[in-house]
């Protein structure tokens, strides 16, 4: 049977890509980034879709081509290797599509440049000096953390640079996993990637308030302040805490939800396709509820964590973790009974190694069920009758580590048609020396001598939406005081609605003080209840936006990051709120704010909505050592799309398998329960 | 063995300070309102926990005397009852309070004051033949849905009014939970509740957009284009839907909480007191993470529904959920497996009748623990260890029932020291009459016939901290951007941390974009790792504060709605945002507002927070006949109050119940998991 076209690419599919790739490319080294499904064009997949949806998909029907987008270094005698991107047809193994990227742009990183950049260190005659300039405990040893290198500086040549941050790690307890953040060196190796030389070593400043901008720090004790904190639980001084009981999620007749194709989800009325790739990690496409059409696609475009600490270099610590380091790259592993309760479906993902060798990453996203507490109630006074409906969401749910940081990215349905994307920022804050007793503008002292640097996250999601159909239009919605007259507001408690369309591709900021919100809508969809046309709503987060100087670098390359909501039109390949090109860049090229630059029709269109949201990060010492999970959502919620809440009738039966805890003095032990 | 301070009136204490009322009022009619516990004073109280926290208290300790606020209304011969208020020491029988309320304010209401209106309209001709000059459909009867007067306009007598919503209810399927709200008529019986008499219908508009804001409708088919709307499940058309499987939560170990002495609650190192009262329902008392004071008492203060239909009388469309109906008097008595899930705790309250029987009012509150999700995780790359936390969270829950709308309201501890404030709307959203086809520019038609009036929701949180101690400061945070410049931002990506403590009682607003952040601070306490003071903070939710006209009565009595942060000096018995009687009020009267406009000195000192916060709710055809939760947050963490995330040391064990759904295309099916 013929793959679906969004299924992502098998391990044979890609296997076939990197042999033609490879038959192109005879007489060079090819050393592979990326091999996935490269999507098809709209007009493509909405002719097959439609045919699907109508039941009308034979085996002679029209598809999409399973194309393979491949992206590589093609090694020449000169050693300095060319990007190259290739669409590969991986049914007739023909090459539609061969573009030779400019140097002025940079590959996204791939784990294996990280590992390159801890060896060259280790053999680095001059870092190892710089190293040795400090007192090591016994028993300690150096771990260099790898960083992209960040916008680059207008010093700085374009070539292909790699960052340390320096650490060092406890060896003592032999556990490998001893947290080597609380020990901070104020050095920075950068590394050539090209050449595999370190070309050069920052040093850092480890003052605080008051101190010279610029100094750098030449105390060799500069480790001898900073202290143990550990966070495996068989290295927590007293264990973990003995008094929390188990609380088990069980399902006994199964899961609600239906997976067919290893891609089409089933459940509730709702119905979608899940895909992964590398850059941007799980993303929904096709998403209908009880067979209308809601959204094209969803997905996590870009984010970027921009550092605010104003002693260069650390100017250059901002990670742009989907252009950077593509968050399907970084995707963890997941394991049942950690990552989420319940019943699970976990999907893998395809990954290709240097040489082009696919290979299965198990397990990077995983599909549950869960209960959201109550969905709707309403007691009738008169008779007493209660009606309680618990909410279930659906969640797909993918996790990504880069370095010190980690994302749990979840996107999250109800049975009242609204879509909830999640975000929870967790792991381990970034830290950098500070001497003994001092405090800083730039941050905070979460352990002895580890200044948590102060920073921010902005992420942003795409939502390319198909409310009952590809043409719509976004409205701005805000309410409004309206001074008391007796003509429209005698008493002065009218407020008045006001609704804004928004015809050419632009930005808008959030606006809560108005309860600014956007509406998506078919324009050519009249509500038969409402009379007003169906549609899907949501309110941009008010969270801050990007802080950095607007002539910075920092502010420059993530323009996405400047307005909350961006409404582009359409076009193919179009995905990444950043510009295609994050690593080392300057500017943002070809990112959302170039798309609404077009000043393209949007009105009755196929129109993208990209909402950018975020947190800005000025950490507490309970964010150490590693920090609670921050949580941020979008809440995309139908609006007169349907003719009454959907999930009207969804079942209030009692769940039978709670139990009362007894009501009585000697019911306060917590043993004491009817079982 | 005495009771706690902070426990509610028994049954027994109840009954005596009744005796002790009817003895001091021998010769008249004493109907009661309200009989629950008077809070000790602060300064007594205090005393009373620092023995207790200190493990100092014995059975000759001094104690707060238990005092009962009674609250009654006093009729003598002429009809026209005296409300007062007198506290009584229930341990001694004396009265040590008393107050008789000025006729300018009005008790909160009895919900048999509602049912006197239902009665009162049954036997009034007057309102019988405006109801028969609409047609009544065969086997349709009027339902009178009894709401508070709201503010008296200009022109109103101080009297005591209740308004009437009226509507029809299908009684033909036999079920008194056919959903009446679907048929509402345009009429508005008043009544004069002393007098028990009609004293005005008002006639409403059905218009829609361009009609007159002034005109009242005599069609006489005003129904006929009404449709059936239901949500009780034996009355949906195509009953509920079957695919849905069971999600249980089991604790096969009992819950992780303690309760003793009926108010205390022990878990995860928190411990606090609960406690329930008619007017606040459940309010949390003298809370405390691992020995070391959070919180003094924590309270949902006041809240107000303001509706924006500028047709007279719709401006009298405005309830106080707090101070009109009481919060604990419409509390439902919460039901197993309905409201929550796992093991369950669950409270009384205590209420008295008219002729001030005490009565227990059970499982007015649900206590249960759940899990929300990942906590915390770490993957260290290298190792590729992944430590993974979920949060576990206490919830203390209640729901009220206000006519059509419920609000299930909860406090969640979680183990990282948080606490969260949780809000959802629900219930059926207030509809009045439409003629057929038209749209309004005062709400949306979410049935035939039935629109929903645009209104907000806007609540009141009462904080009173206490970090580790009682004297305290509040600090507004901000981050700011800062032009780039070669002494103090060389690269531009600096921002600033700005602090500003606030030194005399004050109003604060939301301020997203400049990330304004309120922390309560200790200034005497110093965290050892950051040298800054120990504190919680919190971010005031940036949602839409009152819209009605400052100078309307709707405004004028909600000054508390119209601002997002109110800070306080402690003060005995001021609770309650909106005023100690919101009933029929023109003005807020000792409320926030005239609490801060006292200018004390907030710094270092004994300070209260007010976090106001809710919805701009123009309706959606969705949230039609019970609309899906909405839901609202205030987060309270912990800031450098801790010296490291207090939940690292919570157990990363595998949950063990978990169960993957098998990977292979047959595998799609649902039942087909590894069991």
């Amino acid at each position: 049977m013929a793959r679906h076209p969004l299924e992502i690419l098998s391990v044979e599919e890609t296997a076939r890509a990197r042999d033609v790739i490879l038959g192109l490319h005879p007489d060079k080294v090819v050393d592979f980034r990326e091999i996935f499904l490269k999507e098809p064009a709209k007009v493509e997949l909405k002719r097959f879709l439609h045919l699907e949806h109508s039941a009308r998909l034979s085996p002679t029907s029209p598809r999409p081509a399973r194309l393979a987008k491949c992206q590589y270094d093609v090694i020449g005698t000169d050693k300095i290797p060319e990007y190259h991107e290739s669409w590969v047809d991986v049914e007739n193994g023909r090459r539609v599509h061969h573009e030779i990227i400019g140097k002025q742009h940079h590959a996204a990183l791939t784990l294996s440049e990280f590992d390159t950049l801890v060896d060259v260190c280790k053999a680095s005659p001059e870092f190892q000096k710089a190293v040795a300039e400090f007192n090591i405990p016994e028993g300690f040893e150096v771990v260099v953390e790898p960083w992209p290198y960040g916008g680059l500086d207008l010093e700085d040549e374009n070539r292909r640079y790699f960052q340390g941050l320096i650490f060092a790690q406890d060896t003592r307890s032999g556990n490998p996993d001893s947290n080597f953040y609380a020990y901070p060196f104020p050095l920075i190796p950068i590394m050539d990637a090209h050449n595999r030389e370190i070309i050069r070593i920052d040093r850092l400043a480890t003052g605080g308030k008051g101190d010279s901008i610029t100094g750098k720090t030449h105390n060799k004790a500069v480790i001898d302040h900073c202290t143990t904190s550990e966070y495996v639980p068989e290295l927590l001084p007293n264990g973990t805490r003995k008094d929390l009981k188990a609380l088990n999620v069980v399902q006994p007749d199964g899961p609600s939800f239906k997976v067919s194709n290893e891609s089409l989800v089933e459940w509730q009325k709702w119905r979608f396709r899940v895909s992964f790739n590398p850059r941007e990690g799980a993303v929904l496409h096709d998403v209908h509820y009880d067979g209308r059409s809601v959204l094209y696609r969803m997905s996590i475009s870009e984010m970027t964590v921009p550092y605010a600490d104003a002693r260069p270099p650390f100017q250059r610590k901002q990670a742009f973790d989907f252009g950077d380091g593509g968050a399907g790259n970084c995707a963890n592993n997941l394991a049942l009974g950690c990552d989420c309760l319940g019943v699970i479906k976990y999907f893998d993902g395809v990954i290709v190694e240097a040489d082009g060798e696919a290979k299965v990453l198990p397990n990077v996203i995983c599909l549950h069920e869960q209960d959201n507490g109550i969905g709707w109630k309403h007691t009738n006074w008169r008779t007493g009758r209660a009606v309680v409906v618990r909410s279930r969401e659906l969640v797909v749910q993918f996790i990504i580590t880069l370095a010190n940081y980690e994302y749990v990215f979840a996107y999250k349905l109800d049975q009242a048609g609204g879509i909830t994307l999640e975000v929870r920022a967790t792991g381990i804050v970034s830290v950098v020396n500070i001497d003994p007793g001092k405090t800083s503008d730039y941050g905070n002292v979460v352990n002895p001598g580890a200044l948590a640097q102060n920073h921010q996250h902005i992420f942003c999601a795409r939502i390319d939406p198909a409310i009952d159909g590809h043409e719509n239009t976004v409205i701005q919605e805000e309410s409004h005081s309206v001074p008391m007259n007796p003509t429209t507001n005698p008493r002065g408690n009218f407020y008045e609605v006001r609704q804004t369309p928004i015809k050419q591709s632009t930005w808008a900021d959030a606006a809560p003080q108005h309860n600014r919100i956007f509406k998506i809508v078919n324009p050519s969809k009249t509500n038969r209840i409402s009379g007003k046309p169906v549609g899907y709503k949501f309110t941009p987060p008010a969270t801050q936006l990007l802080l950095a100087d607007p002539n910075s670098v920092q502010s420059q390359r993530a323009a996405f990051a400047q307005h909350h909501v961006w409404v582009s039109k359409y076009k193919d390949d179009e995905l990444y709120a950043g510009g295609r090109f994050t690593m080392q860049s300057r500017k943002e090229v070809d990112g959302v704010a170039d798309a609404v630059a077009r000043n393209d029709d949007v009105e009755n269109n196929d129109v993208v909505v990209w909402s950018v949201f975020g947190l800005t990060h000025n950490p507490r010492v309970e964010d150490w050592p590693v920090m609670p999970a921050d949580i941020f959502q979008v809440m995309i919620r139908p609006a007169d799309f349907f003719e009454a809440n959907p999930s009207i009738d969804v079942p209030s039966n009692k769940n039978l398998s709670s139990i009362e805890v007894q009501k009585s003095e000697k019911a306060s032990c917590c043993g004491m329960q009817k079982l």
